[in-house]
């Protein structure tokens, strides 16, 4: 039985059509293209977008009226768990804005549809939230853009931090405050475009190994937003936000356990071929116990976040769940894929492995969609009804 | 989403039903029952497996011909979990020997289902499966007792250690080498009833905290077993044994699961109405952060050994997968339920908390079926086929 | 270099014959005597304490002018972890009222120096110091006993929980409120003889595994304390116990490491005896990997105790030093002697085997002289004065 | 009392004074340049080789006649600990090459003082051991590279890894096999000029975040080596070799300890400053918990490292103790600077951190001088010896 196999008996056929097709894209020059630039210390290369969006990838889940394929929420983790064998980052990246898309689809305007959905799906234009401010971390109350109403929009001034794909993107979704109200009911969304415009300075946020995010940060300075624009009125943003965080904190965790899964075959791989004091790394017990450590934790990852993914699918809403499967997958696929490293010895560390880079770039998804801290909260705000005394 | 939630899902109307009935069962007087017996240094009363009988409970899996419910491994699961809530001890003890009715009731002998397989769905015959030497731990090609074809049956010699319920039962299923080669193929099984006989001798394991599991060591010195008793041939004993470790590891996990549940719900409990420095100990955030700890890695075991179980309900023999579900469970299971006796303070440390004698029943699990070193032997040498390289 | 080296670096020829004089007491006799009295459910023999008092281990750091044998506080340390090597409990609880014989001999009054301290020397006569209440746990803010003045002395009325030898003592020295006034200027310091007086209740406190320890609850309604009972007056109690509960955890430490090290000491003879697939255990990679991993945190953890200790000699109070110490040792002594008792097998669960006592025993630690989250706490406090920036 | 209180009670005035020279060397433009070339992903500049020679720093040990200060190991790493707190690698680098010059200074010939030490102490010629071989990885009894005699020395033919400093030396002290047999006895080492030669290839190890350790792979092809550099003859090298690793490992210890502990005074200044939710980082409960566990686990690394330190301070050779030392260090310097990481958040991710850097270059610590599994194995080849049942 293979590790998807929970999944993959609840997908359509057509869905695991889908899934072998991403299969297929990623294996090969994909595959090699990722590793290189990470060797070089680059990001990969941006052509890879228009690829994937042409088999169709960048609209699993909009509806196949609006050119998307109508998937489901499994299908699309499983999709992009493939990607994720072979790169974190490009996973992460290339399905991220697939969030966006899916909410346009189900209640964009028609403007929206025409101007932001359809150039979406074709690759042509990323769809990225922008939360986190470089003063706020994970304290959205404390959120500090403005945006102040003007003839026919909006004027946005405030900074972002920490955008993915943050280098390429043309514009941003961004949660912002309308009037002065502290507090959450007067929080709206809206794409906003860049233009040519000067109000808007993009700077790079340099992670070490971890260019393949192309993470910037964002400073608005009285940039102007057009009516259109608006995607969820004031009260409503931080409200979507909230719901669409638990499917995104499951995605995270699904991709960093298949990240962790081929990690743990490559280091398999490796010790069954090298030989030390006369025999196959393997064939020394500390080191295949260490292996099998490793396996035990990704086995239960991977059952756990199927439990979460699964609760999504059916169209719970498992705020607790999503939670414990993000913090679980997330320490465990770093701290596996660390012991990868170590196992296969100064050759692990080197750039021009492949687990070297599944390190670097998986480490930035502790700081997705949640760090262990604000999870850990959120966590402990559901005990007391989550394992109540009289369950016996 | 309840704890269960999959599993139940699988279970048809009648099998929760059982479910239900186990519920009731353990509620009440037999829970507060086995905490006295607890503190008071002694086992359980034993007059319990008669009752838990008599709502058919101890042949969940055998035959309704010979009967059994014809329940399927699932609600083998959930019934015992139901009853580990309130003690892992009790749980493993009465649930322990199905495994045997359900063998002689798909492979007895019409001799063996009237003599031996009809009492033990009334509770009056335990069966107990004696693999374990005091000189052989884990290793099992080193086993020594020997049964010695005679007329009308055999004479055996040899010790057994570590007998669940050993005190208790009126004989064993006993794993014996016929013959003088070593290796598996002259190991063959009997049930060896003990009669008045002075060939047989009994010893108390005495474990502290863990009297319940009536722990025996017995030594059978030239005793005669008849023909009749014969349970696997020559070569075919050990195999059975090994598949059915498989269900015998899950089983303990699932149970293990289910303590540290009911451990969990009991500290959070405790932790929301116990002051300190002015607010609910729940109100400090240090300790909320490691009750939510305990919280996810429950989820995590949870989940793995539901997969695992599902594996076993479906007709597979998931080697791997029931080796790592049981070291994970197990682990986490002693764990969380130290870390709630210890969140708990030093009431959680004194014998009159169920914290506390969930911890010290707890623990056993780590030796039966399998101790950690010996799976994780299991799961290193499954790793380059489970693991491959062509994932990707 | 034996695991003490900086220690006995440190001590005077006579202190190490004091040392050694303590190692050939425990050994033998005494060390059998523990153990048959933790198999058999029992506390150890009173007897012990006379014959420890003896030999003058009750005096050591009491003035030779008293009868003591002015020995540092490392000695002390060293005596104590001589006998917890043999077990914990008795090595705890036959040293731990030597703070207050030590306390008496700086600051007693004569009357106290002859009613109190001359027959503690002998050991007629144990001083536990009584801090914790039931409710309170470990908020020392919220103590409830009062002392209410009357015609030659004061009226007690409260109850304190967990008392190290509470079952053995005729006295307590109790910490209470003199007045209404909260806060801890109101708190003093009495030595209650308990006579036999109806305004006395104590019941013991059942810790499966550590009845050595004695625990009892004392429960004092209206209770007349004499005048020359007054041990430190009112706003003095408190300040006196926080200085000392320095020394005291660092103790705690120290004996907890020795129990850890004889645990090792056994699992690894064991290992070297004790066969399984035609090899001795330690034979066998993982589980060698295994042994070596408790031997190199038992090393951290005394070479951290080693230094607490060293500050505490030379007059320093280390906050925050001795907490570091006494979470790290004795977090490390639980697990360590854990992985002994795992290691070992079944057989070190059993209750006929030492390590067995030495886990539930070095378990009391975790409670005594402040839990890990109190300690978590104090060091918290500390940390931007200990690791200042200006470092580099 | 500061973390290396223990050291400094050893240190003479004038070794204080060393310490106390190199302190001031590091603070200010030597550490932002360290910060800026990692920033830039490039090595640390060159000219700081020679400005820390013009200090003395180069000849710690080395004999005072032969220009060196005649410190002890002491000082030597209280020296490098200083260099720690601003960068690892640096650290590592620029104090690696002093146990060459130690040995040269004690041991070497007149024209090996005169042709190699002497510019080793002028920072003009780097002394890097070459053992680890691509394919042998720590199995240094598989080593193949081969010295054959030829008239006026040998030729050298073979590939050396992981050679730090590797792309600035000039030559290599390379340990070789001087004949057929395999086994430690006809292996030597010999100092190795590269000249201008073609018979020697270099190569760069790119190690992500680790370029200032300038590793590379260097390629023997029959290279000429003349007589006079021969070091250490057939038989003693390796000897020599298992002899200075003891002190090399307590070394990389030591610098990784105090890498540490700069990590920790940086995360707990940004954490007093830094608010979240209208209080500082360090007002909650449990991200103040996270930080003190460190600050417990940083304690304990210093303590043991020092007492393996001191021992070999006064001549011993303490190869279980050195080793536990090295394990334990390197694994709690990774685990803790990981943790600082995370609580400062993806501030700390950024490469512009230096909590980035240290987390980087602190990784390499675990393959230099001994991987984990090479320590576990040493530690457990002793635990019978230094762990004897006899102790109690």
């Amino acid at each position: 039985m293979n590790l998807y196999h929970q999944y993959e008996s609840l997908l359509s056929a057509e869905e695991l059509g889908y899934v072998a097709k991403a299969r297929e894209f990623c294996t090969g020059s994909f595959s090699e293209s990722l590793l290189a630039a990470h060797m070089a210390g680059k990001a990969f290369p941006e052509r890879w977008i228009a690829d994937w969006a042409a088999i169709g990838m960048l609209g699993l889940q909009a509806k196949r009226a609006h050119g998307g394929l109508g998937a489901s929420y499994l299908c699309k983790i499983r999709v992009a768990q493939e990607m994720a064998h072979h790169g974190f980052a490009a996973a992460f990246c290339l399905n991220h804005h697939q969030g966006g898309a899916t909410r346009l689809s189900q209640a964009g305007t028609p403007v929206q549809i025409e101007h932001l959905l359809a150039p979406a799906l074709r690759g042509e234009l990323l769809l990225t939230t922008a939360m986190t401010e470089p003063a706020g971390g994970s304290d959205v109350s404390a959120l500090t853009t403005t945006a102040t109403p003007v003839n026919g929009g909006w004027t946005l001034s405030g900074t972002k931090a920490w955008m993915t794909n943050g280098l390429l993107v043309g514009g941003l979704i961004v949660l912002a405050r309308v009037g002065d109200a502290a507090g959450a009911e007067n929080i709206a969304s809206f794409y906003v475009p860049f233009g040519a415009s000067e109000s808007v300075k993009r700077t790079e946020v340099l992670v070490p190994g971890g260019r393949s995010f192309r993470l910037a940060e964002v400073a608005f300075d009285r940039h102007f937003v057009p009516d259109w624009c608006l995607i969820a009125p004031p009260g409503a943003a931080l409200k979507a936000s909230m719901t669409a965080v638990n499917g995104a904190r499951v995605h995270v965790a699904a991709m960093s356990v298949a990240t962790l899964y081929a990690a743990l075959c490559e280091a398999v791989d490796y010790c069954e071929n090298r030989q030390a004091f006369g025999k196959p790394l393997t064939g020394h017990q500390g080191l295949r116990w260490e292996l099998a450590e490793v396996s035990i934790r990704l086995e239960a990852a991977n059952a756990l976040v199927f439990r979460a993914a699964e609760q999504i699918q059916i169209g719970e809403n498992p705020v607790g769940l999503a939670a414990q499967a993000k913090k679980f997958a997330v320490d465990t696929a770093i701290w596996g894929i660390d012991q990868c490293v170590r196992i296969v010895g100064a050759t692990g560390a080197s750039a021009a492995h492949r687990l070297n880079m599944h390190l670097a770039e998986v480490r930035m998804a502790a700081y997705a969609d949640g760090t262990n801290e604000m999870l850990l909260d959120r966590v402990g705000r559901g005990l007391s009804s989550t394992y109540p005394k009289s369950i016996s």
